[in-house]
């Protein structure tokens, strides 16, 4: 068994953005050398989010206003701790913390659309993605 | 460290459809001869989803509804694309895309209810679901 | 490849209920003297979920607060079969039905705030979390 880990550090510019990742992990995978295996992609803190979708611009927009509609920014027990990101750590839960991508013939083995994103909603500051690859 | 991987190709008659998919990646599961592992059971196609829960047709009633709620058909910013299926985009993030099943002495490892579908969105076309177990 | 599987029973004294894991899985992870790999926290019943989260007590009732609104209880399909936990159901899939946590140096490998939680939905009954360890 081969392992491979590595830490993305992203810090976004705004207090939203969306990062597709696939190139990067696509990149980890190549250069580690496994031919079979998983690849876990994950956030590192819980007001962040990682997920498989479209690179289409007019769906992220889509996905950004409905997490906004179904995890709204407001007043939360969480803010009772000086806090004010309570509708981010639902959006976390919404969305979703990870994804586990297959690693076929030494690389990310992909459906025609799918990629890995990002989902910031509680920037402008330095967060951690970990990404381990675990294979032969 | 063994793996196999092989791909589900799906083509619901229906524009939604679930499929239950646990007899199938069970019986991958014994012909692999792993007898440890996880097994990754992902949609390659973001308009579908892959999730756990009870076969009972009620409740996947019950699921489709409740889906159609919170994710509803309408406009959404991905159709000026052409497309018309923003809405099954985002059943795929509130559903969700995968899940990893233990594999224990060389069988699947589920408690009593669990079943592993496939969720259809966006069908009556060839899509596929990846299963890839890891293990040895 | 080494792997290890361990079994936590959980019966909640409240039908809901949320309980930190984290000490547990480490626990488990460090004992099991595997240094590099994954490990699989998952839910064997579809009506509890496991997540990653923060540890904050606020928080925890926003949760239950969110996941009552967009998973309410009330009336489901699912309840013509004598059973009365449809909106348990949802709230696994709207929350989630596992982690996949990575191990790195013998260790859970975790963010600041990241906390893995079993939340119970449909408690004062006995069940289970599957955790299983595959690395090396």
């Amino acid at each position: 068994m081969k392992s491979r880990t590595d830490y993305l550090w992203m810090e976004t510019k705004r207090p939203r953005e969306f990062v597709n990742l696939t190139g990067r992990v696509r990149e980890l995978v190549r250069s580690s050398g496994i031919q079979d295996g998983l690849v876990l992609v994950s956030a590192m803190h819980i007001t962040a989010t990682v997920f498989v979708n479209d690179n289409e611009s007019g769906l992220l927009k889509d996905i950004e206003a409905w997490a906004d509609r179904l995890a709204p920014p407001g007043d939360y027990e969480h803010h009772r701790t000086g806090e004010s990101n309570g509708d981010a750590h639902l959006k976390n839960l919404l969305i979703g913390h990870q994804v586990i991508l297959p690693v076929t013939e030494g690389d990310l083995d992909l459906g025609p659309w799918e990629q890995v994103f990002y989902g910031e909603f509680d920037g402008q500051r330095r967060k951690r993605v970990v990404v381990k690859i675990l294979g032969e």
